[in-house]
């Protein structure tokens, strides 16, 4: 043991002792952001139902309220008439989108994707790593009718040329995107790799299911600006190959806010046929609570320089901690993302389960390592996600300080050295 | 043409000169009933949330706040543990449901039900017909997957020995059932045919998808009893033969309500995994309004005879004018629904759908008669839903005359008399 095996022994032991219980894991709102969305509560009350020549409490509206539709069809960059808003949570349209995909055959086609499967192939789903877990899930969920394959995320998005190769020799049917501000790594998509994505050869029953989770979710002044992808898709000639999806779950309240959908207008219709089997609409009250408080784009964007005021503090530091621990040291990298809700943290290869392991002993929870990765297993077992939102300030520092500590020790591992029990 | 057909095509004319538009197609709550729920709007506000000690504005109780676990287990008849408590629609958990029934596998079951299709047969699921369309829609979606097979609704439920006979004979793994004011009949399922129901013998997947929709919704002083289903399965050795489903839609706001279901705890653990993958979870700020305002069962039986007040004089001037117009005349038939949203009316065998028409051509819509069975085919011609809650009072009389009218020439024609354009 060195001397600096020492002073990490030391340190371990005098973080054991704040008997810490701090919770990482999910990119939740903090309370402070909730605070924002108060007005929402009581908002829509007898008066202003009355004002209106509609009836919002009874049956109708399939697709949302058209006023809805038309300012969630501007957030998401369509047309109102291709914009459906409906209840509150966008995995729940991707569910039933991708079960739709499965079971259901798009306008035009002969077969549903299920219907694709050939005596050696299941139909696949590209799923861009480390992503979404929860894009996952749904396929893991349909486990027996679709594949998914990973495709490495870069810096600029997807990795374009296995994506081509990928869609050359497989039978792929669709791919996930979170184009902006990506959960965990917090990149966004340069114009060139959506560009590509419109224009490449695919099969016609092909669908990106374009997930802008973090459309307005900026940690800094200006907000991520991707390209139109609906548009650019229709330029490039194939208009039917995205559905664009988003929600209010981070902007007003994370289970009571919105969640919208928009596509070609074919794809809509197609999509709206299947909804109507499943619901009879979404609860159009909390769409015009929703309306009253933000009456624009504006509106929204104003309202997420908030959200910035409470998150960016929480980000500076966790940069800050890990610079001043770790700068250097040659045992992490880590991102600093410009929006979304996470920051990737890179440990040496090998150490990101035991780095979690040891913050979890610490008293400091963070997303198991592995489950941005398809199959939960990153290939390097070293990405972990930082998901410093929901905690405050003071307890992000402490759990920032945690996995410092916990990273260093567990590359020190690596060389066979036994610095914690 | 007789005497009586020269009256009859001068009540026609007279009836086409009025210019009525009137609608009578969907089972909707008046104003006047949306309007018992208007507490609803304003009831949960920042002071409210304050007083607790969870967040209901975040992520969280993906199967519903535990309360209303536990009022709504008790509307169902099932342990809050065994209840989800969801967002504001039945028909979405049981179109997830029968989604998961055909594409997972049940606990304990070694095939989906998909997984069951043989060489010559799809799995089946029974339907007692007349029924809801909307639960024979969601078989249509999935009919690459799944067929329907009708079966007689009498006066007391399903012909059990048409169903006992069937699952025998054919691919059968589940069935609807509306069990009390069935959708459209008005039915309420006998003791003997729930035991039966609990008792005979079925394949292990085997699910009834109990669909108490009209659980406490009444037209007289009493709720209609029926057996606690769940209960009455476990104690026939059968424990996870049923899953019990309900919604608040006619009790508070059609599409701002909520919804739930419950089942033994092998079948709701199972569902909760499912769940677990295509929702974060429920509202559960509308939740806790709902709360609010209800606060036990007792409350929510006191609402609902005020629902009844509202309703019962429609049901009555319907039954009143179609007695005078058509009592000893060998026209139609109808029934006097003790609860639920419909009034079922028999022409004549061949006549329905003319009447329909008929009724049309005068400004009043009707369900597409044959709505209310497999495939939109009555073999009989002859059943006509009638929704009389949503129009005022006035309309609800002027319909129902138009429909006797219509049912009387529709019956004349049938001997080739031509009475109307």
């Amino acid at each position: 043991m060195t001397s600096g095996d020492a002073e990490l022994a030391a340190r371990y032991e005098e973080m054991k002792a704040k008997r810490l219980k701090l919770d990482l894991t999910r990119g939740k709102p903090s309370s402070a952001q909730l605070s924002l969305s108060l007005g929402l509560l009581t908002n829509v009350d007898e008066r202003v139902l009355e004002r209106r020549t509609d009836e919002l409490r009874n049956y109708g509206y399939p697709a949302g309220i058209p006023e809805a539709r038309k300012l969630f069809g501007e957030y998401l960059g369509a047309p109102a008439e291709q914009t459906f808003v409906l209840g509150n949570s966008s995995l729940e349209i991707m569910y039933n989108l991708v079960g739709d995909l499965l079971f259901q055959r798009l306008p035009g086609e002969s077969m549903s994707w299920h219907q694709r499967r050939t005596s050696t192939e299941r139909p696949a789903m590209l799923c861009p790593v480390p992503g979404y877990d929860r894009h996952h899930a749904i396929c893991h969920h349909f486990g027996d009718y679709i594949d998914m394959i990973p495709v490495p995320l870069c810096e600029d998005g997807p990795d374009m040329r296995v994506v081509e190769s990928l869609i050359a020799k497989r039978n792929v049917v669709g791919m996930w995107a979170t184009p902006r501000y990506s959960n965990p790594t917090g990149i966004t998509y340069l114009e060139e790799v959506c560009q590509w994505l419109a224009r490449m050869q695919a099969p016609s029953c092909f669908r990106i299911i374009w997930d802008d989770a973090y459309r307005v979710h900026t940690l800094s002044e200006k907000i991520d600006e991707i390209p139109n992808m609906l548009e650019l898709c229709r330029e490039a000639g194939n208009p039917n190959r995205v559905f664009v999806i988003g929600s209010t779950s981070k902007i007003t309240y994370a289970s009571a806010g919105l969640a919208f959908i928009a596509g070609s207008e074919a794809d809509m219709a197609w999509f709206g046929k299947n909804q109507s089997v499943r619901t009879i609409g979404p609860d159009k009250l909390n769409q015009l609570r929703h309306l009253r408080m933000f009456p624009s784009m504006d509106s929204i964007r104003r309202h997420m320089m908030r959200h910035r005021d409470i998150l960016k503090p929480k980000f500076d530091a966790v940069d800050q901690i890990l610079t001043r621990r770790l700068d250097g040291k040659r045992i992490a990298v880590w991102k600093k993302p410009r929006g979304g809700y996470f920051i990737s943290f890179y440990t040496k290869p090998g150490c990101a389960k035991r780095t979690v392991e040891i913050a979890r002993d610490l008293g400091v929870e963070f997303t198991e390592a592995g489950a941005a990765y398809v199959g939960g297993i990153d290939p390097d077992d070293s990405h972990i996600r930082i998901a410093p939102s929901f905690p405050p300030l003071l307890e992000v520092k402490q759990a920032t300080e945690v996995l410092a500590l916990a990273a260093e020790i567990a590359v020190r591992e690596l060389s066979q050295v036994k610095v914690v029990p």
